[in-house]
């Protein structure tokens, strides 16, 4: 007889597998997976940087680099992250594998079994079947469209406080729900934590592609604040930039609690792909970033607007939906009365898909709303896609 | 304050980053880590194979791959596993980051805090940590040169049993005392494992590293035996092969094991690089793989002899050591009253370094004795090498 760990039994499956299955049937139209396009990874570039790596470079790709990451690549990610105003120099950063590992750093050296995780609600299901794994009890906080809300983190600080360890949020072009955190909100929230003893996790895999430039003020972490109240830990990734197939994220964290994700991340996978970190580090050395992020943005916001268009068009009355102002994702609230797993149901058998907003809620409940992705989807088969939840929704709530 | 958790409190550096930072001074000569030396790796092969490869799949590199691993690879792994007679039709393949992801996989399902682990000792260091990370009690077990000390281990499973939850065991040109099992002794040791409800994980990341083609059939996994007495975990890795850098490695587990293990794999890192695992693929189902593995069997045998050659002549006479038919390793004893650790720090004085056995020890005690690695130490050094760490050895005997 199998005895598995309690952690074991704990674990749950973050639906990433079924949508990928979902997401690799050629004939239906898919608003899942939160990954960028094909088409768009920088195949030209890694080739032209590939083929012009001096021998010994080469080499490097195939050794161990040290557990905090390929030190070039460290250097050229802290100038990326000096030039958002983050705090590279008094913080310590360590190169992850995907920024799921820095999620799951920050849970391995904080989370004992029955600890508290405040998360927002909706949240980044990845982040809550990290929290699971490691047994954490977790408390969402609702957000509207310019954060998470305060009244309510107030309350759940109240009630759960000191206990909760940890605070998880995603201010950035937020998955799913795509808002972006105002600036009020930040500092209000800044101010809410002030003597409270919680660590802040601020994931922002999604800051730089906002649709305007105008809009970039809005992306800037809430980890350059001077004189921040609670330690907050900073994690990024190239995935949603450069192709999450290169598997790199990093973490910034003041120096305490860095060096015990150093030693968590020894016994994890001991480093990241050190291959990728080569190409990874070239890639912004020759600020090759630049343009190819000015080229992402343009994409998406495309994709934004024929979605937002159709949506518009197709949606009936009574559903509404977050305008985004950058990254990959369009949250759809529905009246309370519908379940987001009917309109899904309906939806895959006339051929399009999307993820349903239970997935999302730390407590695996709410399920009138529903996550779109039109960051993979081919701009021509969006308007389509849309046109068949919308037909699946009206046909609801007429029954 | 920072409230870390009990985990976080257990972590304790593997020293892998120490070793590193040793090996990377120019001037000294090093035998401390375990990995192939970068002159070794095959960068023609997979420059001809980047090169090579369609668009589409290059583009598939940049992308997510399922959780379990790059479909190509798992088939073209299973067919190198199958020639090797592992059972890869009635188990699962997950494709890990590493094979240190592989044991931590195992430790997470399996291992919560206080549970135990049996190891061998000495044994390998990522294991040790890994297993400390969980919180592990580990119990280590001698080995002779045929393999564990079976009378010891009966001992210990009478002691311990039904407590301890994992039997880890690295049978094959073992890290880091050089030998490989006898097939008496793995037969001995599945008969001793009858009725014991305990998982025996094997790790086998040199196996193909043979010097002689006759000693071919020595690493036969336990995992190929029929009617095994408990669920055998069978993991290998690249690192040694075609370099550490690429981070994989890969698990084959029965299926109630698997599927946990690919839950904790979602949520550790979501997959392994795709990137690498393209490029991977291309290498096994091309079958570069064989010529290349030819080659390193040649210059490691070719090193291990020069070492050999060179601890004939220069160690005191109370010194012994193993003499490998494959691997990395070279295992020194030394009389019970020397620490290896006075040595060390002689050696590193005159230019030359090792792993001190206390390292390997899960205990952190036993420490008269040290681990060489011949695997990436230019050849013209190794000589003067051994001759530094004998003269320092001279020194402290006549003391």
């Amino acid at each position: 007889m199998l005895r598995f760990s309690q952690s074991a039994n704990a674990l749950r499956s973050s639906a990433i597998r079924e949508l990928m299955n979902m997401a690799s049937d050629p004939n239906i139209i898919t608003f899942t997976g939160g990954m960028p396009n094909n088409t768009l990874f920088p195949t030209e570039e890694i080739d032209e940087i590939y083929n012009n790596l001096p021998i010994d470079v080469r080499r490097d790709g195939f050794q161990y680099c040290p557990t905090t990451g390929y030190p070039p690549l460290l250097n050229s990610l802290k100038e990326f992250l000096r030039q958002k105003g983050l705090p590279v120099d008094n913080n310590e950063l360590i190169i992850t594998t995907g920024s799921l590992q820095a999620i799951n750093l920050i849970a391995k050296v904080f989370i004992d079994p029955g600890d508290r995780v405040i998360t927002e609600n909706p949240a980044f299901i990845g982040a809550i079947s990290v929290f699971k794994s490691y047994q954490a009890k977790l408390d969402p906080v609702d957000i509207d469209e310019d954060g998470i809300v305060l009244p309510d983190l107030e309350k759940m600080l109240q009630i759960k406080s000191p206990e909760a360890k940890i605070l998880y949020i995603t201010p950035y072009f937020h998955n799913p729900a795509g808002i972006v955190y105002s600036q009020k909100r930040k500092t209000e929230l800044l101010d809410m934590l002030k003597g409270q003893n919680i660590v802040l996790l601020e994931d922002d895999a999604y800051g730089e592609l906002y649709f305007d430039q105008k809009d970039r003020e809005l992306t800037k972490p809430i980890k350059t604040i001077p004189r921040l109240p609670v330690p907050v830990c900073y994690t990024t990734s190239l995935s949603k930039y450069l192709g999450p197939g290169l598997r790199l994220g990093c973490l910034l964290a003041p120096p305490d609690i860095f060096e015990k994700c150093e030693l968590a991340k020894q016994s994890l996978d001991a480093c990241s792909s050190t291959f990728t970190q080569v190409l990874a580090h070239e890639f912004l050395v020759q600020n090759k970033i630049s343009g190819y992020l000015e080229k992402l943005r343009k994409v998406y916001l495309r994709r934004s607007q024929i979605m937002l268009a159709a949506l518009q068009q197709y949606m009936p009355e009574q559903v509404t939906w977050t305008k985004p102002r950058g990254g990959f994702y369009i949250w759809v609230k529905l009246p309370e009365i519908i379940d987001a797993t009917d309109i899904l149901k309906k939806s895959i058998k006339s051929g399009a898909v999307f993820v349903i907003g239970q997935t999302f809620d730390p407590l695996g409940k709410k399920n009138n709303c529903f996550r779109l992705a039109f960051s993979h989807t081919p701009e021509d088969r969006i308007e389509e896609g849309i046109k068949i939840i919308a037909s699946a929704l009206k046909e609801s709530m007429i029954n």
